[in-house]
Parts: C-alpha cells; structure tokens; sequence
C-alpha cells in the first residue's frame, strides 16, 4: 500500500461541491470514480478540505492510498485526466508517508477571491468572478482586513449549520488589489491555518460592504468579538472563490 | 426610425458563431429576438463582422434599426439584457447616423488572442484560451509578426471556404507579450483594418509554430508571398480569440 498525494484543479461550475453527497455530481465522486477506472480498485480521496458548490479550486490537495503496485505515478495521472471531465483535472502526484492526512496535515491555506465592478453581469465573468456594481474604497477594506488578522474566534463568520465547536482560527495575512483588465478587478488573497465553513465568503462579504461604504472599517472588530454571526454581512458568491494553495 | 449602434460581449461557448444558420443558436439571433420582445418590432443587428463558433467577443459593435421612439436607449440595454442568457451582455447603446454601417464603417479592429503553457489541460481555462505544452521562444514569435504588419495579399492566411477576392488588408500591429497568472500566459494583440476569414487563428497557428521552433523567423515572408494557404500553419483553436475593440 502507498499512500498518494495529488494536486488537482477543477471549474466549481457545474459540480455540487467537493463531497459525496446523494442529490448532483460532486468532485470527489467524479475524481474518485476516475482514479478507479486507472488504479483496478475503488479508492476514497481525502481532500485540504471541502468547497461548496461553484467554488473552483486552482490546486486543490488530496490522498488516497493505492493497493496496486504495477502503476507510474505518471501513468496515474496521465491515465486518470483520460477519464476525468474537462471541468477536473489531476496536476501531479507524489508518495507521501503512509501517516501523511491531506486534511490534518494542511497547516496554510490560501484562497483568492475575485470581484469584477461593471455596470452590467458580463458574460465573460459569469461563473468565473463576482459582480459588483459602482467603485469600492480598497484603503477602507485593507483598514478593516487587520483586525481580522491573527488568532481569533471567527464564530461571526460561520456559516450557522457548520455544526462545529473550535471556532478558533489563524489568518496570516488578507490582501486586496485592485487590478485592470477588461474592467478593474478586486482580488482578495486570505492565507491562514485552516478556515470555517463559508468563513471566507463571509469575510469577502463584510469587507465589500465597507468598501462600498454600508459599514466602518473599525465596525468589523465589534462584529468580530460578538461571535454572532447575524451581524456580519452577506455570503459573498460562491463563483468567485478559488482555493489556491495548500501548503504542509 | 432611429439607427442604433450597440456593444456587446459574449462568452462563445455554446454559441453556433455569430450569424445566423440552420443548425445551433447564433449570437445574433439570441440578440435580435431580445430586442425584439423590448423594442416590439422586427430587427436585424448588423455587427462590425463575423465570429466563429467558440470565438468571444470583449466587445463586439453591431447595428440595428429602431421605429419605436418611445423607449429609451438606457431601458433598451436593461430590458435586452433582462431576455439575453447570461453568456450574451449589451454594454451600451448610443444613436448613429443613418448612414452608419457597423461592418462597412469599421476602420479599425483588434483581437486578442490567449494561449496557456502547462503539461497538463487545465478546466479553469477549458473554452476561455489555447492550451499548449512547453515554452515558446516569444522574441523569435514577434520577429516573425514584423514580416505581417504593413498592407499585404493575405491569401496564404486565409480559410479556404471564405468565398472572397480581395484578400489585401492591412495589419497595423502584433503585439506579443508573455503574462505570469497561475500558469505562463501568451498573449498576442492583433490590430488591422479588416480581417480574412480565421486570418487571426491563422496568424497566430504560423507564429506559434515558429515560437516552438518547427518554422524560422525568416520563412514568415516567403509564406506570405506565396499566397498560398496549404504553407501556412494550423489554425490556431477558437476558443483562446477574443474580438476586443471596433474603431470607426
């Protein structure tokens, strides 16, 4: 038995998720089913961690242990991208101890997030960036982004069916950048030890409304320390959340 | 009867092209049946040329003429855009000159055009550029653009089908610059005063041939001189071109 690390990448459109679930075609299932077509054997993938339904995944991480011995890692991913969907693909693979976890192990994560400001929805985003409409203030986003920085109870940005009890997280770092493409782009990269369910949709969705003026960048450390979900702001979209990086 | 000059983008995926044909949805029947149901006529939307199944415009321009005078050009764009799918936009509208012709007034055109490097096809770019394998030499790429800027008989980059005569156009400037995103970008501009059927992706399938090494610098005139398309190179695919700006 070896136990397999692979990087991999997916479009969050289309797919219900990352996990197993009964109701839509999920990545693991997909990437699990795939695997088991190259390997001869059925395999269940740990991943970093889950995203949700229309999160992509720039590379996301997981491992699987593998029974059969007659494979190149090459062949594995070579053979596996030949039955994956366009929208899944495997990036690399590597050996790893067989005490190795994909998801215990992560001790950074960092995720992107990416906003479009148009007057209108624009097809060439849709799926891929989230609209706003109207400038935002960066300085005042960048202001509030501080205070979420460091070890915190992130209660306030959980999502409330989490079902978890240590709300306790790192963040290491929140950048924001207002980039020029076709139309400006504000591109947040949030790096910590581990993040909550929907935490970093809620933080993205709170800093929006600063920088659009609803809220005070120093508004977010009161939220922040009434662990209370209800007064933080709206989920930002799902279509504009990409997990980058897992690092071990 | 007022004429209406009209931007707007499209995803190309899922689209049979531009103009209307017996099999598949066009763009530009999505469009003039959106206007349709907001402007309470008939029209036809006249664009500033064709696109390929798969090929995106950032902004592509058309024309269509408007008998019903009371509506408004901003409530013309919002109640289009509340019938178009979402992988069709209208940016603006503005009023022309009867004698405005989207297509015949054009005087200037740009395309962008995206290829990504990377060993494996990677989903986040699937239908939105052209994925290639390994480095390409982009100084050797953009000594071989010189030969093409300047007024030439482009025959040897045009489609064969095209059904054309005059095959004299002139290419103002190629612009090739290598980005860094998450995956080495190359990214070619293209501007001119017209363009050939699939002249772009045949442009841009010579230059690539010659950034991998398989065409010299130097053979680009001698192509162009021969005025024969079998010299030429693949056509580039159509999902990394982009029609960007129509000057008039």
């Amino acid at each position: 038995m070896r136990r397999i690390l692979i990087g991999f990448m997916y479009d969050g459109n289309g797919f219900a998720g990352y996990q197993v679930q009964p109701k839509g075609e999920t990545i693991q299932q997909v990437l699990e089913e795939a695997i088991a077509k190259v390997v001869s054997h059925k395999v269940a993938v740990v991943a970093s961690g889950r995203t949700d339904a229309g999160v992509h995944a720039i590379e996301q991480v997981g491992h699987f242990d593998l029974l059969n011995d007659g494979i190149s890692l090459d062949n594995l991913v070579r053979g596996t991208n030949s039955f994956l969907p366009s929208g899944i693909a495997v990036l690399w693979a590597k050996e790893v101890d067989k005490n190795f976890h994909a998801q215990k192990t992560a001790k950074k994560k960092t995720y992107r997030y990416i906003c479009y400001q148009s007057d209108v929805e624009l097809p060439l985003f849709v799926g891929r960036a989230a609209w706003i409409r109207g400038d935002v203030d960066v300085e005042a986003m960048k202001k509030a982004a501080l205070c979420l920085v460091g070890e915190h109870d992130f209660s306030s940005f959980c999502a409330s069916n989490s079902g978890r009890v240590d709300f306790v997280r790192t963040i290491y770092s929140i950048e924001i950048e207002k980039q020029n493409g076709i139309v400006p782009l504000i591109v947040f990269e949030v790096c910590g030890n581990g993040f909550l369910y929907k935490m970093v949709r809620n933080i993205v969705g709170l800093l929006l409304e600063v920088g659009q003026g609803r809220r005070k960048p120093e508004d977010v450390n009161g939220i922040l320390r009434a662990k209370d979900r209800k007064l933080s702001g709206k989920t930002a979209p799902a279509c504009g959340l990409y997990l980058k990086k897992v690092e071990y």
